[in-house]
């Protein structure tokens, strides 16, 4: 029996991880969950898994939640140090890492620490300080298991291969919603239809990175701290179906990949089960139905996050941390509807260009990155805002 | 330093692994060749690479060999004998089994019951009598490693997994040269047009083979017999750019696959050297430049082969011997322009509803089905040859 802690256990991928949970009673439990804000929905997931402990990050909402939790075994805690103390349960095997953003960061910093195994979803921690996060999870003897789809692909596909072989990862993209517009048509395209994925249901945040392809500067990042391959071995190639999930040369020109149906609860249970697998209930993957699985590169001059990406990871210390804040800032600054979809681009790029780098020693060093970077792509939203008033 | 035999030197896959051996000399040394009958190659590679011994299966082509290599160290014997002894040298770790047909069945099992590790890109003599082969192996502590593309793909696909954990093998067939012929286009098919595979540079057999998706049918009873999966868990899909060699489906609905530009030294490569994996300098995979793959189910009607291989399999014992005996007779017949394309499968189809099929005990029993086949698919070519000619 793995006693699982969720980190953001009420968003998309801590939802998929509970369906597995539910479905495999003998093999998993819910020891502890965490959430931002979404009271109703935890509160759901509390009388359904009767976890040991849940977090909010939020005073307020656990401040809710408490009142209408009343009488059930549960303790609700709070706040960072409530997130912390659940990241860290001594009962705890693994930690799923699900919170959206840089907020994961502290949690799964923590569980790392507490020697606790990761199944990394929330790739923002990894490209803020993944040096940091892969010396900890080394010095405490810490496995990360990649859950993004692209990088359990990766991990898939290196099982059973040596390291020493491998010539490059290639990164699949599904391109997003918006790959076939020009310049002029993004400058003008609408929250509803960015948020149109074409094959996966996700998050608002991660469709936005996704529609800019600031997704796959960031999983460029992830890649490289997770498998430890220098930026100039990871490639991009834009595969609409998103079937092939991501893929790994050897050196003898072998190529292996994992492909399948878009559908997280794969990566999940195998992070959660590695290195068996469980039986999911999903449609098998039909080559002849699908038909067609096509390949083309990305366009860096109408999608330049992906080259932001790669540019962070080459300037290294302090500069991906502030790649990804400065995105996380202007998406939601496109959310709210206060830039275009090309202001997120912009706003990163004059970000980046006003960082002065240093290394990331502690976590200090990155999370002054991170509040410097918010600052300072806040002040740029303001501009671009009041510009496109005028 | 790996001491290899390889049994069909002349041959495609036999000269491609010399090439391999000639590429990484302090890895590998080729210690014995044998060849059928041409003796300006076996010459050409005894000076070389000075084997120890050479075998050829034809006497008169042994004496013209020794003639020519008067005064050079290496042993030229011949026949059954010759290249069972060969086969079998004591200072041989690996015997790459890449003759054409059934004749491999004697010197392929005699290495492994000399415990030779063996690459087998032969895959007729573990269609004739897989079982025993496989419990030859096990007798001995043999490793029997996939040369043939699709099948080294679903080794690659498997390393790292879990057999337990399989749900599918997934076969992909390039659908050969006349895929999208009429039946009626097919009974008037030419020699020259049924041997230009579309990927694949391979020998005249094996070409017909997958003209026919014979070749896909024999693959099928050699996935059987190498990975010990049942024919119902074993699925082929038309893919006609030969860019994904084979999958491999998990119960988590997980997809593993092998990909590569169509080169048969990868998989060579790869079963002389596993689990280590050696440089070749062969093109990088672009999927970009590909940029499509396709898909489709295979056609039963036009290409009624396939299904043989899976009948031959479900009927088991000596049937599947009787179909790659059947299909040799037929393949000579047609690349002897003495019966047309469809009388390939005409003349299987009837060879294996007139044979009563018996337990392969011991080499005997197939040796004696093939033997059988081979007369019975005779008659049956005359009698084709015969009616055209009326």
């Amino acid at each position: 029996m793995k006693q699982i802690v969720i980190l953001g256990s009420t968003g998309s991928i801590g939802t998929s991880t509970l369906d597995i949970i539910a479905k495999f009673p003998d093999k998993f439990r819910a020891v502890g969950l965490t959430a931002g804000t979404n009271v109703e929905k935890l509160e759901e997931q509390i009388r359904t898994f009767s976890p040991a402990a849940v977090a909010m990050a939020d005073d307020a909402a656990a401040e809710r939640l408490r009142a209408r939790c009343k009488g059930l075994k549960t303790t609700i805690l709070s706040g960072t140090d409530g997130l912390r103390q659940v990241a860290t349960a001594p009962d705890a095997d693994l930690v799923i890492s699900a919170i959206v953003g840089g907020a994961g960061l502290v949690p799964t910093l923590a569980a790392i620490t507490a020697g606790k195994f990761i199944a990394l979803a929330n790739k923002e921690p990894m490209v803020m300080a993944g040096r940091l996060m892969q010396d900890e999870a080394r010095k405490h003897g810490v496995r990360i298991f990649p859950v993004d789809s692209e990088h359990s692909a990766l991990f898939q596909s290196m099982e059973g291969h040596r390291v020493e072989d491998i010539l490059r990862l290639i990164l699949t993209a599904s391109g997003g919603p918006l790959w076939n517009l020009t310049k002029e048509e993004l400058r003008r395209v609408t929250v509803e239809q960015a948020l149109k994925h074409p094959n996966w249901k996700m998050g608002d945040k991660i469709t936005i990175d996704s529609a800019t392809l600031m997704n796959k500067g960031l999983e460029v990042v992830e890649a490289h701290w997770l498998f430890d391959i220098p930026a100039s071995k990871i490639e991009v190639v834009v595969h609409r179906e998103s079937i092939i999930h991501s893929l790994v040369e050897y050196q003898d020109r072998s190529v292996i990949a994992q492909l399948g149906l878009p559908d997280m609860r794969t990566p999940i249970a195998y992070a959660m089960n590695y290195p068996a697998r469980v039986p999911l209930d999903l449609p098998s993957l039909n080559l002849a139905q699908i038909g067609t699985l096509t390949f083309f590169n990305p366009d860096h001059d109408r999608f330049p996050c992906l080259g932001f990406g790669y540019e962070a990871l080459q300037v290294g210390g302090t500069m991906p941390a502030v790649l990804n804040a400065a995105n996380e800032v202007a998406v939601q600054a496109f959310l709210d509807r206060r830039i275009g979809f090309l202001g997120i681009a912009e706003t990163i790029r004059r970000t980046m260009d006003a960082h002065k780098p240093v290394e990331v020693s502690a976590l200090e060093d990155a999370l002054g990155a991170d509040a410097w970077a918010r600052a300072k792509a806040g002040e740029i939203v303001e501009s671009l805002a009041a510009a496109a008033v005028r």
